[in-house]
């Protein structure tokens, strides 16, 4: 049972609410948007990711037969719902905003119109996938701005919540600009590139570090990038020094050295002038362990002579900010629009529109949300990907997609561009919307929905 | 490509350390064991979970057909590195703790002894699984000790990282103690107990709510539980006392109602004087929305007379500690006991095994960290679960793991339950292995390895 593409990995009420809608024709149109209420702490922006395997999820969606059997056995669902189950398939609509694009909260991101019961019932693995990527893209993004164009790598894998997580979090770096990945698979499946250097291990199965270093250099195709703290940095440099010239005797060439531990600025420095004076400056500097976009800023700002970067844990699992606060929510059905008014969890009704305008310069300047059939100045954000559940394009590439974050993130005011609160940016909320809004809750209050 | 199975789920150095260890012939036997360098804030033990899906991975192993093609071309490895692959299986031995087990720093859990090549390829994939499963046991851990009795539920798939992560979050926090999921298909992958209400979109999409109650308590097999909070709960819970006796002439009974926003213990004391007035004692109230350990913590001991809670997003990601300090590290390789002494990382060297006093009470006293061949009072927690590649026993029902978990918590002193930090449980380290590693450290220091 592979949880990526099973139709169950859903919650119970998705179900239940299928049968109710079900035995009550309940099939109407729904329009569900998904969007993020309120950014999380130390984040100025947010950048959307994860369309790519909502439109794969959506065009794939059916119940397996061992799936419904099961589903039929558990004694929970009438047969009437087993059998809605064997034939759905989603035949829905969805706009979107391209992956890449920077967003802010309540924007949405993504309109899904299908038939209630199909529009239900896809909620689950839209949120699942949708606020990790785009969680881990809008964290990678934070590096990518404070690295000045070093490349950083992916290291996550290990830290990652499971396989998944694992895999996309290189995808989703990756398209907000991280030069690269570690983990293999993301280069077979996304084509992204892989790097890697050796581990603690590596080292401490050999003898001598200097033999552990020479077997590794000698036995590699390309990319030879030694470890060198697993027990001192700078008698390792030495080392590295010392290996150099037979090796290119051999013809192998030393790419870089990483640094894994302590204080990676001082140990830069004096690695780098090892390197230097052991006539080695063209020998790169790797650092990696429990960096983030602050310690990355902090080794930039003090020019630590680093080269690149490997971020793992922290941007793999957004560590200060592990889950975005996002929704997807019933925005109209059968033609009526309406809204939720839970205390604190109040959200716009109607299907929208996002529009963006931008300063002279080219940043960005501020954001209208309006109804979908209320025309603004600006560019607007969503667009038609799906129709009648058949995707309208062939999947953009990956690189089209990293190109685009890439522009948006260089359009960025420079406030926004901080790793610390900025002044909120300026989303507007058009008076058309607020219009619907008084509109809808006045139509539920005169139904006595109050107390 | 299911990342789950894939063998290419793996960092990049992985297959070039096995590269460089194939032409030096480095496959002699090699020990790696997998433990937790300190505990994350806020906790102050942490619970075993995730064997079963090691197992699993070490067991079916393998690299397929198309995933060999891919890495032939990437021209990244030599030939004789994909041969060895196309046989690779995992033929080593296992020892490890229980799933359940409390633990704590320093000790390890799983301990991997294999060909070197073999026992380095599966870092990356064992890290993933232990480090994400035996976090979430330890975060849904805390929410069991304080509820105190009261039945917890897993609703965090929506917001989990990924696929893998929302279902095997499931059966961590199930394991832990909690009572049951919303995950539809962690019910029929493991058999947990599915639990489910409505959605607000479900009242929403009705004109009135009273309407949206009725069609779902007419519509539904059994387990109708009302969510009340979509726009007044106080209003909403008259009305759940209005439809209870129509209904109930057509035999069908109201189970629970769920509020979701707003302040739950004052909403929970309103609704259950309305559902009490109402004739409706036995009605139950499920909270939900944002609960961890300390706001569950603060409704029991103001007694809201709530009966069961849904926990989401905070246990599911491990918000307050997404990521353990975790290490699958080299202990011995050949023979040679050895460490790493990187700056802050230091290591214990050799293979290890972990000894359990209890008090006279039945509670945990003290553990002994030491050599494995060094026997020690108390009881040795680390057991043979795979032997040459092959499991010694089948997989243990997950009902005995999760009794195996109640038992461990069941014995936790006073202090360790608490939520914040409590007196640092007494770990010692044996004089054995205190030997060792400076055997370990002599041996390495004549080598020149210091600068």
């Amino acid at each position: 049972m592979n949880p990526l593409t099973s139709a169950l990995l859903t919650d119970l009420y998705e179900l239940t609410m299928a049968q109710a809608y079900l035995e009550q024709q309940m099939n109407q149109s729904a329009v569900f948007e998904f969007f993020v209420r309120r950014l999380p702490p130390h984040r100025n922006f947010l950048v959307a990711a994860g369309l790519e395997q909502v439109l794969d999820y959506l065009s794939t969606l059916h119940f397996s037969q061992e799936e419904l059997a099961w589903l039929d056995q558990s004694e929970q669902f009438r047969p009437s719902l087993i059998d809605y189950l064997k034939t759905l398939r989603f035949t829905g609509d969805v706009e979107a905003m391209p992956e890449g694009m920077v967003f802010f909260p309540h924007e949405p991101i993504l309109r899904i119109v299908a038939p209630l019961p199909q529009a239900q019932l896809v909620e689950g693995r839209i949120m699942n996938l949708l606020n990790f990527q785009t969680m881990v893209a809008s964290k990678a993004a934070r590096s990518v701005l404070v690295a000045r164009g070093k490349p950083l790598i992916d290291f996550g894998l290990r830290r990652a919540h499971g396989a998944e997580a694992g895999l996309v979090a290189a995808r989703a770096s990756y398209l907000a600009g991280f030069t690269g990945t570690a983990t293999v698979l993301a280069g077979m499946v996304y084509g992204i590139p892989l790097y890697g250097t050796m581990a603690h291990s590596f080292v401490q199965a050999h003898e001598d570090e200097i033999l552990a270093f020479r077997h590794f250099a000698e036995t590699q195709l390309n990319n030879v990038v030694l470890l060198i703290d697993t027990y001192d940095t700078e008698a390792a440099a030495d080392k590295v020094v010392a290996l150099a010239q037979p090796l290119k005797a051999k013809g192998i060439t030393i790419k870089g050295v990483r640094l894994d531990s302590g204080d990676l600025a001082d140990h830069a420095r004096k690695v780098r002038r090892i390197l230097d004076e052991g006539g080695l400056p063209q020998v790169h500097i790797l650092a990696s362990g429990n960096l983030d976009e602050y310690r990355l800023q902090d080794l930039i700002e003090t020019r630590a002579p680093i080269d690149s970067f490997a971020v793992g844990t922290a941007m793999t699992t957004s560590s200060d900010a592990p889950s975005l606060d996002c929704a997807y929510k019933l925005q109209e059905y059968a033609g009526r629009p309406c809204r939720k008014r839970s205390e604190g969890k109040a959200t716009w009704p109607g299907r929208k529109q996002v529009y963006r305008s931008y300063t002279n310069g080219g940043y960005l300047d501020h954001d209208i949300i309006t109804t979908d059939d209320d025309q603004q100045p600006g560019q607007p954000l969503l667009q038609p990907v799906m129709k009648g559940g058949r995707r309208l394009a062939a999947s953009p590439p990956l690189a089209d997609l990293r190109q685009h974050a890439a522009t948006q993130l260089g359009q960025l005011p420079e406030s926004l561009r901080a790793l610390e609160h900025s002044p909120v940016y300026d989303v507007r909320i058009s008076e058309t919307l607020q219009g619907l809004a008084q509109t809808v809750d006045r139509a539920s209050t005169t139904k006595g929905v109050t107390r």
